[in-house]
């Protein structure tokens, strides 16, 4: 009998998983088998797209034709984006820069095809989103992480990237602020000399600003208020509560505009348009969308006086986003074995910091408080009573 | 004052532009400005999704929470798509194999990601869906062309795969049946020939299935008929009209699940909620969706009668999918120059050949009949006025 040879898996398919999503298969696995799991383990809101999304959707629906949109996106949207950079910002982005995409996921990876050849280098803050890691590990480029902790309130500033681009130069750098998991917001005038130290060094900056809108103390600056270099994504995930509608943009250089629009025109077609018109509706939700943030901050209070009580330590800012990220108590021996136990015993999932930091993620788990805050608070009380009893 | 270093685009994100996509945002344009365009351009049911689909889509808008799934998909969808292989091929493929996509698009990307590290060699037919190309370019991948043409019923055959494999070997191939843009159906035994000379010789299969259920002949044999390791791509864009929806799925051979599995959670989340439950009601549609592909035979039958009285030749065998493919009448230089002229001036938009073919692309044309009846009878009035009279 004949054997056939082997097909493997490639080689850049080995990246790391997004533990958070692998504890979300198996929480939904448990919940599919009657048990009453609490998911702190994503950052996804509970609440609802806003009233007028969902309006917009359902009248786009009876009317009927859902189709491909240009690449760049429905140009109504466009248009919008480009207003809210001047109302938020004060600063004015025409809407030609403006690109819709398919989620923030869509563009990081356009963002990083459009800019990096493979080999190039690019600065992350360790810990970080994981998804900047993998991402830019399958499409060949190198992710420099740079580790931030605790007592600098895990903000990655000027003097760390001059420090690493003196020793081997620097191709881009990717700032999340407000940061996950850390809740980190970095301050305006660290972001100022951050974007034009890059700007100076010729490395090209790429803002994260997903979380923008979910600041609990200064509102966060955009990047674009010191120069038209950098790239921006954001996310109607988050502050616009529609992560699973899939719909984000970015806002690009003019220079680098065709090149993400050629890419994406192959790579993803257009963004879902019944996303797309929500996503415009939702723009104009701000009270509906306040009301929802005040809500993360009763649960972000509870948090803070529960995780030292837990004994957390090396708690992170809590300054933005909805994530608490903190130090396992020390008699436990990972955090990945901590986090099994919560879903298992507790059913409260919870992801383990290795998605953030593959160095020092053992120590630290991510709490997400974007859920119902009644939720947060008896998955807090379930954590107590087990870990502290 | 200081010269700021210039940042340039990647070398990469130089792939050549999906011009059907830049016919459909200049026809977008025209149509603002009031311009009856009619368009034969984009691969686009004008038929809106099946009933039940908008309605299970309003039901869940009125439930409410629209939130990110497992990376691999709703549960009872990979069911049911995994039950449709049974129903439709006959062939038992378990749910843990289906993997639901972003449509296609990041069906193709996840496949080639998975499947084949940097400098893999990957055969695809010439002329072909250009997007093959570009996003095997994007990812570092090589694309082998292999040019079929009229003489051969435009289908690529294991002969050809042997060809070329014996001269420098090849690590992966991609084949459409039907077709985009010649609407051919490989018949079911090459098919089987070319799936068994892939396992033999160790090339890994892709199989775009998208246009299944838009054969007119001979329904198109599944790759899963003959064996296990091809990678199945499909799409609920086509036969089930949801284009804008972005949702399709993968079948992967087992052991490569975890690792598009891993790659997905990080650069896609997961397809968008909406669409997944929409999409499921869809695939009980059959008699609403034969029903359209009834009305793409009646334009199917005034194209092949308009075509050669219009000068066309080289006419592609239309088997499957909508388009026509045909090399432009003699008299015109180009067929950019006879697309744009067609736009301009007939306001009729089509799709010039060097999307599909860099070599002999210049003299033909893709018009897709998945639009209107009347309005692709008009068309053809339009371009027969013009381009006769």
């Amino acid at each position: 009998m004949q054997t056939l040879p082997i097909l493997r898996s490639s080689a850049r398919s080995d990246v790391a998983p997004f533990r958070a999503m692998d504890v979300l298969a198996e929480a939904n696995r448990m919940i599919a088998n009657g048990a009453n799991v609490i998911s702190l383990a994503v950052g996804q809101p509970s609440a609802p797209a806003p009233r007028a999304a969902m309006e917009a959707a359902r009248a786009m629906l009876a009317h009927g034709r859902i189709g491909y949109t240009d690449a760049l996106g429905r140009r109504s949207l466009r248009a919008r984006i480009a207003a809210h950079y001047a109302q938020w910002y004060g600063v004015d982005v025409p809407a030609e820069r403006v690109m819709v995409t398919t989620g923030s996921s869509a563009g990081f990876n356009l963002a990083f095809l459009a800019a990096f050849d493979p080999g190039a280098r690019i600065a992350i803050a360790e810990p970080g989103y994981p998804a900047y890691r993998n991402i830019l590990k399958a499409l060949g480029l190198v992710p420099i992480e740079i580790p931030v902790g605790a007592a600098e309130g895990y903000v990655l500033t000027a003097e760390h990237l001059a420090r690493v681009h003196a020793e081997t130069p620097l191709d881009g750098v990717l700032i999340a602020s407000p940061g996950n998991p850390t809740g980190t917001v970095t301050p305006r005038d660290e972001l100022r000399r951050l974007v034009e130290f890059s700007d100076r060094a010729g490395i090209r900056f790429i803002s994260d600003e997903i979380y923008h809108g979910l600041a609990f103390g200064e509102p966060t600056a955009s990047a674009l208020e010191f120069s038209d270099s950098p790239i921006v994504v954001n996310s109607f995930s988050k502050y616009y509560l529609m992560t699973g509608w899939r719909c984000g943009w970015l806002v690009l250089p003019a220079s680098l505009v065709r090149p993400a629009e050629r890419i994406a025109q192959s790579l993803y077609i257009s963004a879902p348009e019944l996303s797309q018109v929500a996503a415009e509706a939702a723009m104009d939700c701000t009270d509906e969308l306040d009301g929802v943030k005040r809500s993360y901050e009763r649960s972000r209070a509870h948090l803070s006086a529960a995780l030292p009580a837990l004994g957390f330590s090396q708690i992170a800012p809590m300054d933005g986003a909805f994530y608490a990220y903190a130090a396992i108590p020390e008699r436990f021996e990972s955090s990945t074995q901590f986090a099994q136990a919560a879903l298992r015993e507790c059913h409260v999932a919870i992801t383990p910091g290795l998605d953030f930091d593959l160095h020092r993620g053992e120590r630290f788990v991510r709490l997400s408080y974007a859920g119902d805050p009644a939720a947060i608070k008896e998955a807090l009380q379930r954590l107590e009573h087990h870990f502290r009893g």
